[in-house]
């Protein structure tokens, strides 16, 4: 007589690798080593911005009975975001149509708990429909053939992590086309979420175009977590472009949503400074300069990889095809990045830019050596 | 071609009355008139405890580069929690069996969202089952009755949420024979939901006996927001008793439930602060007080009602069999409380002693008079 769902028993199948990384590996083992040249994960390995503690200090001061009282979507942060939103993206977005969430992933579980019913299917690009992986551009093949009349969503990630990949103007156009037509095809609307987490990270002075400005279907999700580094204080935020059909439904159950996925407001003292995070940004020049610095001396020791337009990350080849076993050879110099095969992409692996200036130069030696083991392997497989 | 799920549309009518309330009711729409004497939910009325706004200004201040990254259920307030359990309760509780979360919402949708499949049912005590009016104890026949091949949960508020019942050590004794009995005949556990969030909100110097410790198959759920009136900023823990049969299979089950709920996991500074927050309380000799006072003023005045137990509600019986209207006249004397309605006790009407003490002594004169019309009314049933 055990007691999980079975769906439960299915997803601890499914997340077999990703929790073997975070729990029995090298990594999960010596996290708290500060010998380690950590890559793995989008984490600050600085100090946070000075004006992020300042505005929570500041915010914690009650100006009244009902500083920490209950808070849904609060009018003054809405209008912040909503504001924001128009003059970012030239479109006029209404603060009734701004749900505040914790953080981007919870922003998406509400989404879906409003849409979905069980026996749904919701595309999640990399999973069901495989990435491009000459440009990392969206297949739009391989997007039409996986979808099927139980098709509720499609989960659009751009500037997409791990590749860096921002989606063109003119493709974001034809996935509108596709989706329009499948939709009227099955008699129901495919929505797209739009996980935009790292719009704001963006490299080259690119523009960043929203999937949500070519297709009405859409919600556009968004974290502070990425812009501000501070993954650990959850803050972000669902808006339902102007354009969405039969917003006044979709609002009220985005909001029962949020009752129901447990209360999935955030905190009080976020709200009230979220005026204040809205106007904070990581140094996305010194990010892009760590960028150009890493991808030149890793491709100078024979690794090979592209540029990303965006993001925290770059995306090397594996020199061995067993990513995992790669990875655990970088531990051996210090170095911690993280498997593709845990970001459904075998073959790669992943580093992470929030790494800092320091610890950068301490991993070149590292990676230098073990790309030179790599190559000597019986393992290695060359392109 | 509309968008949301059936599941989501069958929810939006069955919150109707609910969401008529909190949107479109006369305290929707005067719920910053500072005229108004609020007892409508357990919301702060007066300044927040001194400690509370100290302990986040401080915990504010990063000590290290990853004072805000990612935050799972963090060894150092787990222990904290664990402690505190240990001591309280008198149980081994050990940290790895503590999972945070946003609150005690949060808590029930994460546990549910491990143990149950589409179709399973769930008992709430007040909506399938309906408590015993009389005593405001469970009613087990009625649960009995009310268990089903796909029950999979209970889900127990003591101190209950609106009657202010603790249920006694005989009373959990019992259920827990006929859960465990139940269990064995439809073959598989019935878990134990047992919301403790008015757990320390206990008066006449009670004793507070758990649920927990009477039944195996049972899931602690706690938060913080009632003990220290700060409900906008969400603090609360899972703790699985060392009882509980195959806990490492569920210690995984809820691990990713809370990543699939969307990563609900506390605020970074939530956690650095808990230590501080655990050790905090408002007065509850204070509510004590309060609690007298106004079951003495209104019973003078005419109303019927019982001397709660614990929580911070008083529950009078409506004048009128229709609480909504009655709940209405009351506004007209500043006055907002909460229809039994709302909370699936049609009949009675909900007070709340977080209003502060101005708030009591000015409404008293409104309380009486309401209490006169609504008496002489032909919509007056006597009892």
């Amino acid at each position: 007589m055990m007691g999980v769902s079975q769906r439960m028993e299915q997803v601890l199948d499914l997340l077999g690798p990703v929790a073997h990384f975070f729990t029995e590996s090298e990594y999960a083992r010596r996290a708290e080593d500060p010998a380690i040249c950590d890559f793995a994960v989008g984490n600050p390995q600085e100090l946070p911005l000075p004006g992020f503690a300042e505005a929570l200090g500041r915010w914690s001061v009650p100006q009244n009975n009902a500083w920490f009282a209950y808070k849904t979507n609060e009018p003054a942060p809405c209008a912040v975001v909503a504001a924001a939103l128009r003059e970012r993206r030239g479109l006029p977005f209404e603060a009734d149509d701004i749900f505040l969430t914790n953080g981007a992933f919870a922003a998406l579980a509400v989404i879906l708990s409003a849409i979905t019913d069980p026996g749904d299917e919701v595309l999640f690009l990399t999973i069901r429909v495989k990435i491009d992986r000459a440009t990392f551009d969206l297949d739009l093949d391989a997007i039409e053939t996986a979808i099927s009349p139980r098709t509720r969503a499609i989960i659009v990630n751009s500037p997409h992590n791990p590749t860096g990949k921002i989606y063109s103007p003119a493709m974001l156009e034809r996935l509108a086309g596709l989706l329009t037509e499948a939709s009227s095809r099955i008699g129901h609307p495919i929505y797209l979420l739009s996980d935009e987490a790292y719009s704001r990270i963006v490299f080259d002075g690119r523009a960043y175009h929203s999937p949500t400005s070519f297709y009405p279907h859409s919600f556009l999700v968004y974290t502070y977590g990425k812009t501000l580094l501070t993954p650990g204080q959850r803050l972000g935020y669902i808006a339902l472009p102007p354009t969405m059909p039969h917003r006044e439904q979709m609002r009220s159950a985005l909001f029962v949503s949020q009752m129901m996925t447990g209360y999935a407001f955030p905190n009080a003292l976020l709200q009230h400074a979220l005026a204040d995070l809205e106007q904070l940004s990581i140094d996305v020049a010194h990010l892009q300069r760590k960028r150009d610095w890493l991808v030149e001396r890793l491709r100078d020791v024979g690794y090979d990889l592209h540029i990303p337009e965006g993001t925290f990350y770059l995306l090397p080849r594996s020199p061995w095809a067993d990513d995992r076993a790669f990875v655990d050879l970088l531990t051996e110099y210090d170095i911690f990045c993280l498997p593709g095969v845990v970001v459904e992409l075998p073959g790669y692996f992943r580093i992470s830019l929030t790494a800092n200036d320091t610890m950068i130069e301490r991993a070149i030696p590292g990676f230098a050596a073990a790309a030179q083991r790599g190559r000597s392997s019986p393992k290695y497989h060359a392109r």
